[in-house]
């Protein structure tokens, strides 16, 4: 198999939910999402195969921004939204 | 490639989840789904070419307002719902 | 395009999250998630011609169900639930 | 049209979302969620003609306990979850 | 209509959302959510129907899982987290 | 029928919601999310021959990363999101 790197597998990069801006919580709640896709298909083939597919289809799009928006809710509340 | 312009990658546009009004925290909310997409699909070709599909399925409609819900909870929890 | 009225796009109607009753926060959660898809799609000849299709189409109607659940919680919550 | 009476459409049954007790909270959960589907699809007969499909498609009663489920997290942080 | 047991159709079983353990809240998560489809559909025998597709469909069993994830939300934070 | 091993089907795997860290407690959720599909499905055979498909199908994975977001902000929430 050809292995996502580790540096991928990592399921909450940078160990903790704190960000210096709502930009960088931004990122981190993509990379949590993106990393848990790796954690349960680390298969770089399959999950490069299915790309295509998916990046091009409006639901798999709209889907994959609903996960993003659920993580960011955590991370948010975590960093009390960045509000001063 | 035919690249989403980068004001429109920016994943938490003006940088902050604060807003003066629930208007402009809703317009944020619509803004950040909308990068969120860009980002995963910065092809604007791709991303014109799917929206004549997904603009007039009803089920797609709704799962993308579904999305702009869950980010105007964060946005609005920012803000203390603009209680006073 | 025979477009959507200027009323029906404002995102927050009304303006603000609060409101006297539980009833006029369901109805708000409505509003909310009805101007969404206005905005998304803000023609109405699209708009109504999917509708004889989303309305009788259970599964359609559950996920419409879901977001106005969803809107409903912002709303409840910035009216500390009209608890008293 | 068969429509569905007056009472179905009350969208927060009862005007309030405070119970007794945590049974009372979930039968409130299920009235709001099909006060929901009743206002945006008022015909009876487009409603029954739909059930025997929804009630009899795991998926499909999966997606309404999912809108049951979102609607009780609301009305069971409004009773503080009737704590004591 | 080979009808389920009326203990299986109380929608909060126990009466309350406290529990001594976060296992015991788990499983007050899944009884609640399967009590919610046995209220929409009380008929055993189309309940027993539907789930050997159901049970062997992964989309399906992952859509179980998300309802029970949201109803353990409620009942965690009724009981603080089991924090001490 | 070949059962999942008892270990596997712990709802709340370490019997607390409380971890040291967000990698742990981000291992938690995927347990967790994990263990309830067990519970729901606990043949083995039947499990291990829906991943294949499941496992290759971008939406299959993308709902599967929702769950786990899901639970994760529970768990988050529990740990006060880990902030000092």
């Amino acid at each position: 198999m050809n292995r996502v790197p580790d540096s991928e597998l990592t399921m909450v990069p940078g160990g903790t939910l704190i960000t210096a801006t709502p930009e960088e919580g931004r990122a981190l709640a993509f990379a949590i999402a993106r990393h848990t896709i790796h954690n349960i298909q680390p298969d770089l083939d399959v999950l490069g195969g299915g790309r295509p597919n998916y990046a091009t289809t409006p639901d798999s799009l709209i889907a994959a921004g609903h996960v993003v928006a659920v993580e960011f809710q955590t991370i948010a509340a975590a960093n009390h939204y960045w509000r001063s």
